[in-house]
């Protein structure tokens, strides 16, 4: 695989991929290599792996080492694959990049470092630095309810200035700063904007971005794209199906659980009961028990998703 | 070394190291042979090393090791040495206990794990699940500013049913928390409560702590060392006296720059301007340019720190 | 005037009225006339006074009695009124709510109490007391940055079941929530759902809303109402450029000063200099100096926004 | 009353009286009374009425006026009363201050106005306008959980150059801005410096402060006088004795209840199940259910406080 076979700018649904386990520091293979053909299936356009939805942060770098050589291979050029590689320490960032780059994947994504509250001519410099050394294409990553930090406008735009940079997923859940990101598009035609929460994809796409990283495609890919597509061909009666199938499932599957983890724990114990992969999760999380599962099988039936037909049985016939 | 070296509780000062860097990924291993010595010379307590002043989160896994072999080889049993395990990966934690272990120090100390927020049932699992396979006693590191999690106070109670935690540095900045930890030391008279903002160190202790993990004592350990005894033996004259020379490094040496790693930098600049080290720093953060560092130096030579005398010269001879 | 007045829902632009002030306490009553002239010749569904836009917790009780008076007479049934009662506190909201309903307003407007801290049972209580005694129907306003309290989704939908709860306006800027607001609509499809920033009248309206109460339609009224007819009648690419022009606006007019106040100050600085009304602020504010005053005079005329044609000369025509 | 009556430095215990209501918009005057007489008995050296724990926000400004003038006469003199005027609108501000001055006041409190994010220029401002209008010394209230906006040490310096402004009351519960604030003094000999949060009573007197705005001292006036007393004579054994006494009863009687009004509706209770006031609690907040009360009563009975000897019982004779 090559550079040339990412398109630019990226177009469509990337989900941001769930990590399979069996066990602490050990991969589902065979869930993973399930869960991608799975995601495949929906005709999503790009695979992002190692990032929020990911548990990267909670995973150790041989674990994430494995897991690059395994996805890409299994992968197989089929779709560009996009490497997380946010690390507080610069060194361990540039180990993961050069892993994806040999193993064949198609550009990396990064996050503010997250640990310490740096100014945003902090952020730009650490940009110059990591830019300068990487061997791959590069999002940028915004999410600051995790990492404490922006990817304010001006950096964003300085960051434009350097080709290798191509384009900045954003999960602020800040629609004006999209679209201060969106007056940005114009010097830059193949940088790619994407937006991460999936209850903004629709206004997203409309308003000038070019698609999504939604969790929830893991389980329900085609809804997504679906989603994705009536957005981008305005077929505004459509988007609105399908936006608000994908908001039940937010309301439903997506809420059982009370802490601020209760999607990763969903979306994992979701694709268990599907049969796709394990549900172990990371530390510091645990799987939901029982009682949760339950909750969780229920809402998925009455949305009559099954692993044969992975879609809310609500939306019609696309 | 042995766990029995670790007096419980350990009171005093245990400044949190400074790690000395001579470039990106590379120990300045000369100058923290010299600060190491600087440090014991002013009769601390304690050495934290691996904690938010010592820029872990930003250092490599190799140099942390690197690091942890070097110290303890290098204190030599003159005092405790406790080591920063905090990472986002449980692996990653266990495998830095493991070298701190083996190389002879006395604890670790943990921090929440910092990317995803967790609820408090989760972060007692967590510790539930890293206490059972810690070779060190644990002392618990509360750190919300950078982590966006507490350690509440009820989880501070569960945990000390645990006799392998051992204590807690608090570094909130939030005197009512505080006084809500001192509150529960009466059940565990071997428990140790550590202060960490140095301007809180009088108070701190006068109310029931033992002790502060002080970053301004990698530069003037002398002064933190008698503020310390001086609250300790209720001589409040000489404790405000001492609070007061204190409050005037934070607002000269530590205030220069603008961004909220002021105080690591001016730190580090400031060992560098007495000879101690150098004061590169790991990314996000970079060293001071020169206008800055000739503030620092400036206000050192106002305050009549040396390296012969790392002492403010307003304060009298103790 | 009476109550059947109200459309049910209430559709389209509702601008939040800046309150014309000639010096502290006094209103600018020429300007006064003015401006709901000039508001008003720009086709909008309603005017809503005493809000954030028109200063309203800042000026006196009778102050804002004789706003409510004069604005009613002045408009004189042409469009609903609807006037902000928020207060601290409750006994000062019935008395401004009872001038409303004396002067022929057609619904009051009430935002959380935003001096303590209250929790949702609280903040339902509260408006459980208020309706019992309100003599006019009324919107909630959420608008949490200010008030610090949100009308979380299940007190909105709790407030549904009173029928004299008619509406919500949303000054959150978070869209997740304001979807969350969408999917309860059914219930009541006389409720009137309102979105405050403009920047955000695009989206809101083209998922689900009913129009925008946003403070630049104060200056170019016609730009929003074409947004807004815009966005309802899903003409997507003349929906875009309007929305781009809005866009416009908020980074160069809107953009001048350096405060959180800046928009206020923008805002009435602009009509001032359209010779709409004056533009003195109540404390803690104040009028821009002639430098910002300059910047907003040339941002205007850059826009080609003139008192004849308050419009920004890159929209075509409509 | 006249304004060389008020001591400068202010320095003591100055509770934050609670407003004694019947019913809404209704003094409860018997219970006032009693109040005051509770309160003075304890010794204390000033009285704070209008403040945040008088819930003057939510009382209508005709009560305000009532409950001024009330009380001076009841004090008559006795000790110095501080009249809060903390308003959004500035020209209410004014009001209530000189109804503070016509009824022999001694001082009045300003707080940030709380609507509107002000920056500190803004504030300054706002100060300057507010001090040349005044008939009365000023203290600031320092009071950020709810107004969401500080005075900067640089603002308090800036206002420390005018006479009138006397003092500053800080309930940021901010130790280290405490300290900063401290290190201002030398230059206003007069200036006063008070503590609000009850738990931070020893250590904000210890180490620099005047004394304490503490709203446990409506119920148990002498715990604190000599909290204040043993940290200003250096009695550090009894200091702490007290302050743990202070503690216990934040734990168990003002933490009964789940929102964050816990301390005001407890306090209400309290001096209601005591007989000295009414409980009612103005809008957005009402008085405990049986339950809580009962919790409340029972905390009391434990603590050993009565009518006659309001002061708990595992606190030695002074």
């Amino acid at each position: 695989m090559n550079k040339n076979r990412l398109p630019q700018p990226l177009r469509g649904i990337i989900p941001p991929m769930v990590t399979p386990l069996r066990g602490r520091d050990e991969l589902d293979v065979a869930g993973l290599e399930r869960l991608i053909e799975h995601i495949l299936a929906g005709g999503i356009h790009g695979l992002f792996i190692l990032g929020t939805t990911g548990e990267a942060p909670s995973l150790s770098h041989r674990l994430r080492h494995e897991l690059i050589e395994r996805t890409c291979r299994q992968v197989a050029g089929r779709v560009p694959v996009l490497v997380g590689i946010t690390d507080t320490a610069f060194v361990e960032c540039l180990s993961v990049a050069r892993t994806a780059a040999e193993t064949g994947a198609d550009a990396v994504v990064v996050s503010a470092p997250y640990y310490f509250p740096a100014g945003q001519p902090e952020l730009q410099d650490y940009l110059d630095h990591l830019v300068a050394e990487l061997p791959l294409p590069l999002f940028l990553y915004n999410m600051p309810s995790h990492t404490k930090l922006t990817f304010e406008p001006e950096t964003v735009r300085r960051a434009m200035d350097q080709p290798k940079v191509v384009g900045l997923k954003d999960s602020s859940y800040d629609m004006p700063y999209f679209h201060d990101l969106c007056a940005l598009l114009p010097a830059r035609p193949d940088w790619t904007l994407l937006i991460g929460p999936e209850e903004l994809l629709a206004e997203g796409v409309l308003l000038g971005g070019h698609g999504g990283v939604c969790g929830g495609a893991n389980l329900c890919p085609r809804l997504y794209v679906e989603l994705y597509e009536a957005a981008r061909d305005r077929r505004i009666d459509r988007m609105l199906e399908l936006h608000h199938a994908v908001h039940r499932l937010i309301q439903t599957v997506y809420s059982v659980g009370q802490h601020r983890s209760s999607f990763i724990k969903s979306l994992k114990c979701a694709l268990s009961c599907l049969g796709i992969c394990d549900d172990f999760l990371a530390e510091p999380f645990r799987r939901f028990r029982p009682e949760q599962r339950a909750q969780v099988q229920q809402h998925l039936e009455e949305a009559g998703i099954t692993p044969a037909h992975p879609m809310p049985s609500i939306v019609t016939a696309g």
